[in-house]
């Protein structure tokens, strides 16, 4: 069968013939009907520092089908499969639980001690068929395509934000960046309690986009972020909950004094250098609450999302710009320097 | 100045004359501007066993003006009222609590220990002018009228079950009942995260208030309760979150089958007759959490609620079918009686 | 082997021999150390109404070897088993998942919707050897002995009493019934927060016992429950969470009043007929907190047991009044008639 | 009468005669019994950087008396005051809360937005007599000594860190530096559902000190601090939750691998510069919930710490290590450069 192949540790990646696989006796196989791009496929096309850590620390072994973002119809499960039948359209959570440590033991499995991650430690999805542990398929309930289910791993970062951010109704919510995942973010505070939601960004076209959802935006580029926050925190003095998506480390120098006294920061995004964090002042005078996210719930996560997306209260599919079939995927990681949201590759066999 | 009084314990009311009041020094005066009836005033008006019960509780003296749910402007504070200002535009929390008391101490101050009842224990709002202790007014927040004001104390008994209900996005929730306190519920749990609402009722034309919110309606006379909340809820096998608005004891006999496995019960309306309960089989065998509701509290539910109206994420003018001047009170009464929502009485003096 | 077997639906257990059991894929065998007599064994003992419902509801097949709260040594593993090793010791969970429904996927499998039952659906423990699902076999850290795993399950729930009770840090906690599991649970109390443990029962011996762990007992036939709790509550008018253990209905005409205002309700033990509750005046007007308890979180509660069990803040065995080989029991079942704590029953062979 | 009187903006302070203070409406007087030494008594008396960012922060007026940290017995009460009695025996809060704001009016009043602080903003306690508003006085129950009291206010951080620790019971608790206030979180750990304790610090004496209340302890200038943490945590890989006292910058480059995967951070010591932190791997990779402390919970903190004391769980005056009367303060000044654990000032007149 055809897929996107990683064949060294070099950059590229290759479209290319591989032999269809064959579930083990705990996996499934799904036909693929679409995957979507996350920022660690760009990791592994580029081969820069970020996908070489992944390598060393979840054990990739070449040639690798990459991919983890998907959705498909199960077409053969092994031997052992009691929770995924034949037919099931599913998902896969890109976390895989070891099943034994003390997280997966306690109703964290999602950040398991022990994990393994799915396109990286194993194959992935970008490819014909696919195969995947059963405990990581994520049955897609009635009213939600596979097209929205390709979606639902970056979509769990959304739902998981809001879920940390224990939005409490009536909150105001600042969703800092509005990317997709940010977008979404916006989308389901908006629908979870909130009274109003705030959005920042440098980024015209994407603060147009989070106006449709309602959101009032602020352009850091052109206005003072922190002036502008606290007017419209009114008597709080801050928004109730921060939820941030830039992964930006200079924001961290003003991002506290955005929040109320004993607001909540849930932190998302992943700066690629360390901040500088007044604790005094910041966090302990200011009684602040930070979670810090990685992953989603399993499956908590995926049943809010999921009854979310059937109720119509999340349109994943919004923030997806592009389409393309896996063979055209050069023309699809083109197009994300271009500038691009959601990028979906169809399996077009 | 005019009020609707209680002169003595025996039905009815009269509209008359008393004197103006005078703020105590914890106290502050308003010009009313609306107030709402409650079914505690219904119980006055006849004198009827639950009146007479709120009597000797809550100390009522002879002649007393009633009502309880309004909003004002502030034309005057005592001398030691330091969080109130002239001018402001307030409306009253029902439970007046002592400030000493552990509940009072401990973050539960709406169900003081040793509560007073503004409307019993001392003199209400259904009067020109009205006083109240400054510690039970909240003062409205900008883009809030009077009208709406006038409607928070009813309105906060909806925020409180949604509050209770600790909804997790895309919960299943069910309000059993579609009167106005219900109806706002609806609304709210609809903004707060619920991926369905389900309303149950058996007048129609309630029910088709609940369809305008997107509410799915179950009316109780006609269709079989359990069978459809079973369907609507699908592999939930039951509601996440059951708000009881009804009251009526018999629905006890099946309300526990309506809640998953794990799911949770809040208890509003308040029934008139002990119920039975299979504790084994309805509570620990499926594992219910079970929580009791009386009053709003003070002031979390209001700020939620302050902050929910401000948003236009729920409409309490939507479910005031009537409006009547104090000197029409009678009508106002003879209306509760023909079928109505809520009726607001006016100050059109 | 030897085991106490089960032949047919009337009363009475058989100690005879069956054939050494064989690990299915997904499961485990252990040599059997020692194994305690739950209330639900007596029932299966005399074939009452429970235990024919028992039977009807998960499938009991006769022969069966009955049993359920054990610990033992593994000596053989099943082909998918990646959970569990040869040479670890384990206690089973008796609530078996099906890992598939709701429940199961959003950290509530200990009421899994469609549960099986060790020692009901398939054979349980009171035998030479065991076989069970690895899924529920939890492994027993060090400074745990085999017999005092073999009390983890029932010791579980008195973990999950005090887990549920939410104890916040000073709470008057009241324990209704000292029988072993209330012991257990008044024990766990102490050590997790509150400032006093009230107990009650009926029994002089037991609540000898109760004194012994620093709870202050009243006796129920001699005093006036009533007043005394609330005398011992002080100035908060009754305990802050009541954790109820005797599955007495009659108890229930008066429980609520022991709570104070907004207090929290965990009932544990399972009346055998229905309660009458004044919704109104015991669970609305107070602000009840009450949750029903059917087990032990997977796998929270028994790491939270198994730590306090290492530390030394829980002796199990303390609980434990006698011990018999499997071979004699008959006289253990007989000395439950007389009187006992928990009964061991260890495997001599 | 006598009191211990800051003069001017200088180092030093003087023991001289003051006018006895007369209660304004909203305030108690009592006769001081105990009142203890806090760190900032000392930046006051240094007059430093600290010191001078108080005064311009909360208003300090000179000549000034100082001490906040006191209990004492009630001589006088103002005209509006309901809560409090002739007589009652009392212990004051340091933070004094608006009644207004948003945090005041929804439970958070602790970290009031427009504090008043006791002892700078207006007279504190080191004196014969003292005043202060009866909103921050704590009635003290029985069985609870004036000498404890005097300690409630310092006694509350160590309670506030163990509540926001949000110990689950069996947890790993980590208490990072023995000083007064660690020692007393260690204490109350212990008795909160913690099953082992472990103490960090760099001083024998309070090391041994730690000991003697069954912790675990770690000198950090002698063993390799990371590798005892993560042996002692054992499955855990991490204690379950760090309670940060010593409010030293530089454990901040290891702190967080002391903590296992979704574990939790409080930080109640203030560092004096900003610290390094990378967000990616040690907030979000990590899972951590990082809560700043800032004050006790006004009352919740303060009834749980009573109820301990009360309960013999919390023994205060063992971290006390000298008493002096006001007259001799500066000896009392003198013993904490050179090394002691809380000092009492005791009013000897």
């Amino acid at each position: 069968m055809k897929a996107i192949i990683k064949t060294e540790e070099k950059p590229g990646l290759i479209y290319g013939d591989v032999p269809e696989p064959k579930p083990g006796p705990d996996e499934i196989k799904i036909k693929v009907a679409a995957a979507s791009i996350c920022g660690t496929d760009i990791h592994y096309n580029r081969w820069d520092a970020i996908a070489v850590s992944f390598k060393e620390k979840f054990g990739m072994k070449f040639p690798i089908v990459i991919g983890h973002e998907c959705a498909g119809t199960v077409t053969e499960i092994g031997a052992n499969v009691k929770t995924i039948d034949v037919g099931d359209r599913v998902s896969f959570e890109t976390h895989i639980p070891c099943g034994r440590c003390y997280q997966c033991q306690t109703g964290q499995a999602h950040n398991c001690a022990d994990m393994e991650i799915y396109g990286c430690s194993c194959p992935g999805c970008f490819s014909e068929y696919a195969v995947g542990p059963a405990s990581v398929a994520f049955r897609l309930p009635e009213g939600v395509s596979l097209e929205e289910g390709s979606m639902f791993e970056p979509a769990g970062v959304a739902m998981r934000a809001v879920e940390e951010g224990k939005i409490v109704p009536g909150d105001v919510v600042l969703v800092y960046g509005c990317g997709p995942i940010g977008l979404m973010t916006q989308q389901l505070a908006r629908s979870c309690g909130a009274s109003r939601v705030i959005g920042i960004d440098i980024d015209e076209y994407r603060l147009d986009m989070a106006k449709k959802y309602g959101v009032e935006v602020i352009n850091a580029k052109k206005e003072d972020v922190v002036k502008r926050v606290l007017e419209l925190s009114g008597e709080r003095r801050g928004v109730d909950v921060l939820l941030e998506l830039t992964g930006s480390p200079k924001i961290f120098d003003h991002i506290f004094t955005l929040i109320r006294l004993e607001g909540r920061l849930v932190t998302i995004g992943h700066p690629i250098s360390p901040v500088t964090v007044d604790v005094t002042k910041s966090i302990n005078f200011r009684g602040i609450q930070w979670k810090g996210v990685f992953g989603r719930r399993i499956w908590d996560t995926w049943w809010d999302l999921a009854a979310m997306v059937q109720a119509k209260k999340l349109d994943i599919l919004d923030v997806v710009t592009h389409r393309f079939p896996f063979s055209q995927f050069e023309q699809a990681f083109a197009q994300i320097d271009k500038g691009a949201g959601k990028i979906l590759l169809v399996n077009d066999v």
